[in-house]
């Protein structure tokens, strides 16, 4: 039996379907019924039950949005970093293995590679690397697992929600037998606040950035095959291969769906941050080569993108 | 024998001094020679050694002051409530009792007592409030450990470093069997960067404010006095009963050692914010009365800090 955490939550329901889909024996247990925030109430669960694997979605993104997370700095703390060293302190002691999923926003940017040097660029939104994109798509170059995030309390600015999440993935570094799975701005076929697609469809103005992207179930059957094949315990940046700018993604929604508005998108970055966001937001491409080296299939982000956006329905 | 952690801190020094004349058995553990911090190390360094208590008074502070910790995030909250939190969870695990340092700048203010009528009061250097430690003493009341800390995260606005501190008090409640001693301001008769009366005769300019203070002697026994005599666990304020103002400080200091410097004030709190601080400060008084309930002798501050300065002396 696999006891999953975080059930309710937008990845965890991907997961629970995943889970189900494979018939794979599953106990989603909520907080209110059993604490498993604290360490002696999961421990004493977990020798109980005996589970085989323990799979952590649970996590603290601020609602609206990840600017909530500057104020609610202690719902923020509890949710991503003290609640997943808990449960790896208590997997440890009860010597089960367990996944985590932690993000891709703990980065800022990619390698760029330009006359044949490689260097990391934080920001892709620069003039002179604003069509890079389009130009030479080789060009840019995802952050391995190999590579230390760059978006995090150690190498500011970042959000508080990355400082948070990254620092998870520093407090669990040798404890026990895990996963890390890295999801990055989850999206699927159904409206909701939490889809990027939704988000881009709703937004006054759009951001114009580069990003790899995570379609939801494409995710969960991704680290639920990395368990299932007993790939190594260690990180994996879990998106769908490539990038796409946002301006792609505006396009294929109006291919694909055809609204009625137009997009409008932010002039600059600087008039971004002044009136549309508090705490700087984290815009990355990862590398999926380990990920797909392990043998796990994952189709590329435009497929996915395109996917979802042909089978768009209300929930 | 008890388990020592921060042995070589400032706090950790009077621990292993008072150990000493004790004559219990213990041992300092340095985090060079075990990971501590890491708690599959830790696990197994106590079920081997199976200490009777574990003793933490390690903790990032911040150097030169508490404004390092705005910058040093990751190390703050690793120091301050990580590692308390993996602490807590292994000796819970392993089932030893364990004290952990805490701090009372969880707290900003005092409870005053006006016509009657008692209200908690953030800041005591209001114009309003300024004389009332000298005209009425008795107005001012100390927070108790029943009072809810009403500067940290949830309770902005608060430094980085009490934040930590407070989630880390948070996040220990209910788990296994500790004390949690709180300290304040500490100060000795040697002269050392971390000491208050060092602090103050420093200090191009004084900030005046009312708080209560830790002999970091007194500090020391009253923990192990606590640990001896077997008091009840939970949180206990442990500072030296009553407070003082910065003034009353600064004339101790100019009465007993007589220095041919004068002392200078901040004007006012907004040219010392402006000028001599990054993060807010806190300054409060805490209530002793559970602690001396508890049958523990600890001298009052005007006798701690005149003891002080009349035996001053460099290390």
């Amino acid at each position: 039996m696999i006891l999953l955490l975080g059930a309710s939550g937008y990845v965890g329901q991907a997961f629970q379907q995943e889970l189900e889909r494979r018939r794979l024996p599953y106990t989603p247990l909520a907080r209110k019924e059993v604490n498993y925030a604290r360490f002696d109430v999961l421990l004493t669960w977990l020798r109980e039950k005996k589970p085989t694997f323990v799979l952590n979605s649970a996590g603290y993104t601020g609602k609206p949005n990840v600017d909530a997370c500057e104020t609610a700095r202690a719902d923020t703390l509890q949710g991503n970093t003290l609640l997943p060293l808990t449960i790896a302190q208590a997997c440890m002691a009860a010597e089960i293995p367990f996944g985590h999923v932690s993000s891709g926003c703990i980065f800022s940017g990619a390698h760029v590679v330009e006359k044949g040097k490689s260097r990391i660029e934080k920001d892709l939104t620069k003039p002179e690397l604003k069509h890079l994109p389009e130009i030479d798509p080789g060009a840019i170059r995802g952050f391995t697992e190999q590579d230390e995030p760059n978006f995090t309390f150690r190498q500011p600015p970042c959000s508080f929600y990355s400082g948070t999440k990254a620092l998870a993935e520093e407090a669990l570094a040798g404890l026990g037998q895990h996963y890390i799975w890295r999801l990055r701005i989850p999206f699927d076929e159904l409206d909701n606040p939490r889809n990027y697609l939704t988000k881009v469809q709703r937004y006054p103005k759009v951001y114009d950035n580069v990003n790899s992207l995570s379609h939801r179930g494409d995710f969960a059957r991704a680290c639920l095959d990395l368990w299932e094949c007993r790939a190594p315990f260690g990180i994996y940046n879990v998106t769908n291969p490539g990038y796409v700018t946002t301006r792609q993604v505006v396009g294929l929604i109006q291919k694909v769906l055809q609204p009625k508005r137009g997009f409008e998108f932010w002039g600059s970055d600087e008039e971004f941050y002044k009136l549309a966001a508090k705490t700087p937001r984290s815009n990355c491409v990862l590398d999926t080569s380990k990920l797909l080296a392990a043998g796990v299939k994952v189709r590329p982000v435009e497929a996915a993108l395109l996917a979802a956006l042909k089978e768009w329905r209300s929930q």
